[in-house]
């Protein structure tokens, strides 16, 4: 059986990246999203094992010392990371993962595992980056700002990524990462236990 | 406007690569095959420009000494080429264009244009392979063996290319031949374009 293959996707807030992930996952049921440990605290609505692990600081500094995480960061006060060893489990199951990740994320998940294929979503135009941002017009004016100037940082590494969907069209995006996901499946190099298959018999 | 993308597809004879090229062309209109030129004579039920453009061996070797052709080889004694200049004007149209080429052909093309992106067909099993290769059961034991081990050496180069497409069901193989093309038009490389354009708006 061939492995699993490890997805990364990113994007601007905004960019829809959620949405799209809900839809693959409505079409192609062997793959997972990775689930994050966090040290920070849980959220109203939020489930333990959902989205995240809500773990302490001491478990979260363990596993860095332990070098059992793929990537983790601290942001206001709080580490994030991706536990290393259920994404290793998956991939040689022969199940697909994906990681929902920031720019610096992926660069390092990049670097631990040059087998990753990355994708990166952005909208479609500037303009609609801007409405997406500007959300329901509760925001002040500064955060708006604040958002779209992340969101310019996030799409100049863009050409860091394989793939760039444009998230015009829901519906099209979700075909896009999955005729991406098809293709890469169809890898050569993923595929050559069914090249010596064929010439060991001949 | 982006460019369009040459694809080379090779496989074993009895593969089925004119047949998946006839499901894909179906279905996908901005795509065109590459039309060799030979200086073979033309066959009966043969049509110029249909498959081949049917020139003398002078034409063909003044498209030689003046570097007009993207790959060549000698075969019994006659040309089989690639003019140059109609794949690059295409490309440069925005139009995909599909090459079916030997292995050693696409050797030659991948170090002409390193952009192209090559895909190898192969049938399921070695016993799929032998029994298309001994067709209708007219061909001597002596020539089925000679399409057998042609078979096998161009299997073996198969690693060389960036995609397998298995042609068990021609549906299939059919689809995983449009799910390569759109994944390789959403290549971030491709798209560099529309980085610019929303980020030179920011």
């Amino acid at each position: 059986m061939s492995k699993g293959i490890l997805f990364i996707i990113s994007g601007p807030s905004g960019s829809g990246k959620d949405s799209i992930l809900a839809g693959v996952f409505k079409k192609e049921h062997n793959v997972a999203l990775s689930i994050s440990s966090v040290t920070r605290p849980m959220r109203p609505g939020e489930k333990e094992g959902d989205k995240y692990h809500f773990i302490s600081r001491e478990a979260f500094e363990s596993m860095i010392s332990h070098d059992e995480l793929l990537e983790y960061n601290c942001f206001v006060g709080h580490y994030y990371g991706t536990p290393k060893q259920p994404v290793l489990d998956a991939l040689e199951a022969g199940r697909d993962i994906f990681l929902e990740i920031d720019v610096n994320g992926a660069a390092m998940i990049r670097k631990a595992m040059p087998q990753a294929v990355s994708l990166f979503v952005v909208p479609p135009t500037y303009e609609e980056l801007c409405r997406r941002l500007k959300g329901r017009g509760t925001d002040e004016p500064a955060v708006i700002a604040k958002r779209l100037e992340a969101a310019k940082g996030e799409i100049s590494r863009a050409g860091e990524y394989d793939y760039l969907v444009t998230n015009d069209k829901l519906d099209q995006a979700v075909e896009d990462v999955l005729h991406i996901m098809a293709a890469e499946r169809l890898k050569a190099a993923k595929q050559q236990d069914l090249i010596n298959e064929v010439l060991g018999k001949c």
